[in-house]
């Protein structure tokens, strides 16, 4: 009965796929990045991908806004701007983005988080378990955290300062004993200077009030739902500013002191 | 009228898209690629990618195939395999690829080349007509060429040599004075370690029963046709050889001893 069930749920999938013009599924999931980190990093700030376009990309995620007005998170399909004020503000779908990362999510794989452990123990625990490096992950990560520091950046005017510079005066906000979310990317090696390489978390609080760029956090209680992503798709921006940018330079160094 | 018409034949052209479920049209060009060139470099050889499923992707290209059996060149939506006889061969929609870069081409601007130019002088020529170097480009060079050497390398056998090894028992080909078609693609510095930065060409002849990597050549006469591209989406191997293998080196040592 079970596998007749199975089996009728099986071809009315594919005839409303069929219907809605998708006849095959995709492969697997797919990140779509808007630009890359090092024309962030060099203050290619200007937006070039509304949110309204980039949702129908993800509904997870993380990135930046048009001007480097704050830090982005995007979960269960709602995207948030959290501003340099601390607080998360609902996204008009008109708004720009010079920089994101984004993915339809599903959570395949659920891992319960080791209590009491840092963000640095957390990363090296994750480490153990990500079975293939050379793909792009998303992570996220629902529970209490005892220690959560997080920034936002704030609107930039021009001319645009490189972000090694902004953040230097970065809003920074301990929301210490806190519920919520944590959205994480991790990025393999090989998307140096496209995307950023490793972990890369933003978190939001459970009341969606509050959140930002992690600094550091430590884990109460928690656990993790990851997809695996071998999918790997960039829309480079057409403007002037990011054909003027020099990307031969290697900003590692710049990257390191900008996400810790 | 002639304003009416262009208007009618819009409304015309978007019914049509609706009614094939897609509204919007892509924004721009998107090269697609199959795995990564450190990857191959590095010797993951099998392929994970049928033509079949490439075609889908672009009728424009180059790339390789499974156990790197020749070279590949897309051109006009047919897919050929130059193999390291120096014949040409058609692809079969099953065979599969490690490694390739394809895109739907339109051509959408036109260049008549310098006579007798080389293909070095060729590049540096391009660069300054190559209006954002921070984009792909998709290139095709129809003419005669007084100078044509190509190269095919052999399907391999596990355990996979390193690219660097397999490229010293290349077969060379010395096809001058001939007429046909290089199939080009500029990719950015920064895509270093994905794809190949720069100038990457295969060749093949008019009559579509040779050609080749190229390793030198020089136009008779010759006009380009160059698109610009901005989305760039990777398909990464899920397959175990990919996952277990160091792509955190810097090979622009061994891919410049390849590509040359």
């Amino acid at each position: 009965m079970k596998k007749i069930l199975t089996l009728l749920a099986l071809l009315l999938g594919c005839t409303v796929q069929g219907w809605a013009g998708e006849v095959r599924p995709a492969p697997d999931a797919t990140l779509f990045q808007v630009s890359t980190i090092d024309a962030l990093l060099s203050g290619v700030y200007d937006g070039n991908v509304t949110i309204g376009e980039l949702r129908k990309h993800g509904d997870f995620g993380l990135g930046t806004f048009n001007r480097l007005d704050g830090e982005m998170l995007a979960v269960d399909g709602r995207y948030y701007q959290i501003k340099a004020d601390g607080a998360a503000y609902p996204v008009p779908p008109s708004l720009k983005t010079p920089f994101a990362s984004v993915v339809r999510f599903k959570g395949m794989k659920t891992l319960a988080l080791p209590r009491g452990i840092s963000g640095a123990g957390l990363e090296k625990w994750l480490d153990e378990r990500l079975d293939n490096k050379n793909l792009f992950y998303a992570i996220r990560i629902d529970g209490k955290f005892g220690r959560m520091q997080t920034r936002a950046v704030a609107a930039q005017e021009q001319p645009y300062r490189p972000l090694v510079e902004v953040v230097k005066t970065q809003a920074v906000f301990n929301l210490d004993n806190t519920r919520g979310v944590i959205v994480g990317l991790w990025s393999p090696v090989f998307s140096k200077g496209i995307s950023v390489p490793g972990y890369h978390w933003h978190f939001l609080t459970a009341d969606r009030k509050a959140g930002g760029h992690i600094l550091s956090f430590s884990v109460d209680e928690a656990s993790a739902k990851i997809d695996a992503v071998s999918n790997f798709n960039v829309r480079l921006p057409r403007d002037e500013a990011f054909a003027k940018t020099d990307l031969s330079q290697d900003r590692e160094h710049e990257l390191n002191k900008v996400e810790k």
